[in-house]
């Protein structure tokens, strides 16, 4: 009867991506019910969530800060916030040094909001100093909006120094953790966040449906009118929940069984810093792995996240990524193109429900299809 | 280990409601699968959805027409439409008789797009020669908007005669066909639309996290520049399937594959019409039942569609919808408040992997819980 074309062999393929990513079979099997997105039973469930995730972000309801899930991808929920909490004549600096970065500022662009830019390199991390210069020199900025971990490249950028920077000159700090949260302990209060956005289907490992704000309501509520959209409201989504529990519009009902679940899998496993020491765990094995069979990460070593890694694509001309990919794909492991501009390379992901074990079998994986592929230079070095 | 708080039972609560819905358990058991979102064999799958819903509108690709994917709800869907497709200077007429038409208006609104709202009664359909009127009368109308099944109330307002009426004067047509398609037919080309709005749950019977837009593709490709929204940008997210099959952004993979699985079983069904034919069974049925435990339906049966039915709310004290609703929950089946402006009343939806068995039992429990919360009148009548 059903099509098995997505399902070639028994077990689904391992994703090393930043998402949509491996999760537990038992947060996909939280997805074999229906839930009314009107009844009590669900709304209960949608309150659990967004409690869980302020927990995660070590806050709790009434602390002036809420989460709120917003339908969509990640995208989505950075649009959400960017769109409806800038006052008409705000001005946005966004701070850059990768595709997502850029990707704000071309929000900006759509939305026709007053903006300007702070590159860096997409090997190099945003330097606070170049942001405390810019907020003096330019009073006109009224938010600045960061990428916590650019998944370009797997780069950290420093969050707190330029939160405080932010918060010293008292402009509204909006930041995108989209890959980071979960994994990586983000201190809201310290690193003055106002608005923090995530995703379902990365470091929380569920499946992807929803995108959510960490918002600090007083900053929230200031924003009245502003919203240049009714689905991406983010005040609208706010006080919807607040009058009835329920999402004004059709929430993803299993995605958010899936997140429940995610939820309380990631708490059993002791929780972020858990979550983070296995991910570390799973980028130092792909690190020293890739290096022992001649690959080069991208980043220094310092600035490079546990969450993804972009490594470079070998000189050899006996190398193409595309049939790299497709000859580990054959053997049931996908990973990630590169996504930079000037440098030819390709990324690993670490999140999701992979493990050491995972890793050490990408890597045999690595290995095998290079000698398929006659690569070796690489295997000798 | 699981907290089974959203399983109270050993099977789900049936879904009486206009979605998200009772689906199959296949089309459930297809989540339980991770698909990479850049991955070429997941990218085969959105190409196939894509090609099975202009199937449903019984069109296919290279026709002028294209199905283009949306993440989140349909209200999603209908802003990408309304916020992509109308020139800066352009003017919408809403035809409103319910509150997705006013929503229609709300979105226009939020995105400062010049507009005008026709209402006429939630008990009306909407009338073409007053259409004809207002569209001579109003040279700067560009673009009109119609809910066909308006799921306030479940009216089936006059698409084709509304159509014909737009298209003769060359303005373009935008159709909310959320509950009525893939069980109601609708021919795009008779009834002049350029872009059709649904929703992966409703009549196709999938999980709720993205909506689809059948689109004329002439029509579309001449609104670049227009989309005032980067998520939402309808053209660009055509572009972006074309120019690599994927989304632009992380799209809901499991609600895809879900998806897919539904457009399978949709079509084992006999397609579109025997789809509608058991929907109109099960409307037919609970009419009757209903009307003989003395509730009586809010629309005229000639404008009633058979997606989803509104009934007066009894006036016997005795008769309190929380408790009806609570009531029935407890016997596990939800059915939905009403969303009326001036008449009390509820809602029993008829869509969904639902037959005319399920029908019975909920009338059964209907009358259980009348006699429980001493409504006798009713049940005299």
């Amino acid at each position: 009867m059903a099509d098995h074309t997505h399902l070639p062999t028994a077990r689904d393929k391992l994703l090393f991506t930043p998402g949509p990513l491996t999760t537990s079979l038992s947060v996909k099997q939280a997805m074999i019910h229906d839930a009314g997105s009107w009844h009590f039973e669900f709304n209960a469930i949608v309150r659990r969530v967004r409690e869980s995730l302020l927990r995660l972000a070590e806050l709790t309801a009434g602390e002036d800060f809420e989460a709120i899930l917003m339908q969509g991808s990640g995208t989505f929920g950075i649009e959400s916030v960017i769109g409806s909490v800038i006052a008409p004549q705000g001005r946005l600096l966004v701070l850059a040094n990768g595709a997502y970065g850029e990707r704000i500022a071309k929000i900006a662009a759509h939305l026709r909001i007053d903006h300007r830019v702070l590159r860096s390199e997409e090997n190099t991390v945003l330097n606070p100093q170049q942001v405390e210069t810019l907020l003096h020199d330019d009073p006109a900025i009224t938010h600045v909006a960061l990428v916590h971990c650019e998944t370009t490249t797997g780069i950290l950028n420093p969050l707190e120094p330029i939160g405080k920077v932010v918060q010293r000159h008292h402009r509204c700090f909006i930041v995108d953790a989209m890959s980071s949260f979960g994994a990586i302990p983000i201190d809201m209060r310290m690193a003055g966040i106002d608005y923090l956005v995530s995703s379902a289907n990365k470091c929380i490992e569920g499946v992807p449906g929803f995108s959510f704000i960490i918002a600090r309501r007083t900053a929230l509520e200031a924003t009245s009118g502003y919203a240049r959209s009714l689905s991406l409201d983010l005040l609208g989504q706010l006080q919807g929940f607040e009058a009835n529990g329920q999402f004004r519009f059709t929430p993803p009902t299993h995605a958010i069984l899936a997140c429940a679940q995610a939820l309380r899998e990631l708490d059993e496993e002791g929780g972020v810093v858990a979550r983070g020491r296995r991910y570390a765990a799973n980028h130092r094995v792909l690190v020293a792995g890739m290096r022992r069979l001649g690959f080069v990460p991208y980043l220094n070593p310092e600035i490079q996240s546990f969450i993804i890694t972009a490594f470079h694509s070998p000189t050899d001309p006996a190398f193409q990524f595309s049939e790299f990919y497709h000859r580990l794909s054959d053997r049931g492991m996908i990973i990630y193109p590169g996504k930079l501009t000037r440098v030819d390379t390709f990324r690993i992901g670490t999140i999701g429900r992979l493990f050491e074990t995972d890793i050490a079998q990408l890597l045999h994986a690595i290995e095998d299809v290079l000698r398929d592929m006659k690569c070796p230079l690489l295997l000798d070095r």
